[in-house]
């Protein structure tokens, strides 16, 4: 393909909320798609100065208005607790046949939301299976994206072209893109991100409480696996308490799931069942195989981490 | 220091067991102690002559008896279960003034069977906090150990000269050494890597079994989270039935904690309490840091994976 032949499906693209998502998009468009126009916003006047500061876009606005002016895509990447709010916001300047999508753990509430608050408008929810436990505006990066599910979840009447678009979009940020409705999305978030979450926030609190055991100890011994949950246990507060505020349901529906086969666990150590044990613990192996066949996490031991590397 | 000047606390050391830790014991021996001969023994035939292959040892033993002798350091580097039985095996191979130790993840189990297995010998169990999710005879590396700490539970009755050696050794591989009694050993590993094992194992299989999610979406889409805790769900079965088996207590103990902070957490989920949510997700950051700090884990995003290395 010869330069600037690049296929962009939009031409100017607004990003409203800089941390972790908004930032990796306002860089990932900058490289993949030269020929848009990126324009960024956030509520929290800081944030704008360091995105400015970052060039996480071409333009940083004031208001998030004034923001999607012009724009044939706006991306809200606000925690989803947020994204009414935000939608109202911006809804004035926004353009009639603007393509308005999200970047939401959760996709029910938001859908209902957004719909709620931009009625005439074209929205179509969107959710890019990515992330680090960091958050801000300095935290994002370009590849984030790269070989990464992003699930689409269009509404019913949905414009067919203008869902052409978002996918080329996505894909053109190297992300692989699935489409489903709004319900399974939720149904599959719950338990391959929510309930882990939830589990890994769970155990790092346990921790720090025990009586018997030190939390410099439990810092200290950490290598033994507890190291592990702590990673996602640092994630975004607010992101994290909105995604269980607006998916209640299927993850109180998966939590009861794994609080039953956990009992069940716990009934065989108790009663001293190594056979059922050992039988549990070998199934688990072949999901890993699966994972990393299909390129959904690094393939070395220990995720290939700087073991001694702490100090990096 | 000159060259050869170097401290070699035993002249000897015998690696019983040639998996992951006993693998790896014999190539950080050979790399920093080179006046040390190591002599390998293992159960299974085939991986007595892959270790051979691999180079784990400068002779590999075909029995453990004659494995044993003429060591001053025996080190059993098999599954807690089995440490009975490969004392027992070792037994009459065993000098009367030689060390015996061990690198199991349960210590009070372990330091009564060796006790009982071995009468009128000098037992001092150890465990270093290090591994990785491999296991077998090539996957042990040399460096597994470097500032991983390594707890020794000397008995009451510990030689003070012998145990000042086990120091050595585990400080010349890279290590850093602690010591405490057995038990309080169980609790802190029962918290700092039993329970997330088991958390671990628990979550991946329950992801396995749903109904209205496809194991392939769960594969497909664990990049949410789901997939940090397939690391450690894909670790030996046999070690860490054998672990629920022998620290059967502890971790019931810790695993109570655990679920009645889990059935906290679900309580809040249900009446939309955002703001606990928000203060327990918010406290658990401080570990992170705390862990980062004491070089115990990678302070590189994401681990400092190399997230689309899947086919590396």
């Amino acid at each position: 393909m010869a330069p600037f032949a690049q296929v962009t499906p939009f031409a100017q693209v607004t990003i409203v909320g800089l941390g972790l998502l908004g930032g990796s998009i306002g860089h990932a468009v900058q490289a993949s798609l030269p020929g848009v126009t990126v324009v960024g916003f956030d509520a929290d006047a800081d944030v704008r100065a360091k995105a400015r500061e970052l060039g996480l876009a071409h333009r940083i606005a004031d208001t998030s208005e004034s923001a999607a002016q012009g724009s044939d895509l706006v991306i809200l990447c606000v925690p989803v607790g947020a994204m009414d709010a935000a939608a109202r916001a911006l809804a004035p300047g926004l353009s009639p046949d603007a393509l308005v999508s999200d970047v939401g753990s959760s996709k029910g509430t938001v859908a209902r939301a957004l719909a709620e608050a931009l009625p005439g408008h074209h929205v179509i929810p969107a959710h890019p299976v990515a992330g680090t436990e960091r958050s801000g505006p300095d935290a994002g990066f370009a590849t984030l994206f790269r070989n990464r599910w992003c699930i689409i979840t269009p509404p019913a009447d949905v414009d067919a072209a203008l869902l052409a678009r978002l996918v080329t979009f996505w894909e053109t940020l190297g992300a692989r893109v699935e489409t489903m409705d709004a319900d399974h999305h939720d149904k599959v978030l719950a338990v391959t991100s929510h309930l882990p979450h939830l589990i890994a926030y769970t155990i790092v609190g346990t921790a720090s409480d025990l009586e018997q055991v030190t939390q410099s100890e439990v810092i200290k011994y950490s290598a033994g696996g507890f190291r592990d949950f702590t990673r996602i246990a640092a994630s975004d507060p607010t992101m994290w308490r909105d995604v269980f505020l607006t998916n209640r349901d299927a993850v109180l529906e998966m939590l009861q799931c794994f609080t039953e086969d956990l009992t069940e666990l716990q009934k065989a150590i108790r009663k001293g069942d190594g056979t059922m044990l050992f039988d549990q613990f070998t199934r688990t192996r072949a999901i890993r195989r699966g994972i990393i066949e299909m390129g959904q996490d690094d393939a070395r031991p220990d995720f290939g981490r700087g073991d001694h590397s702490g100090t990096a």
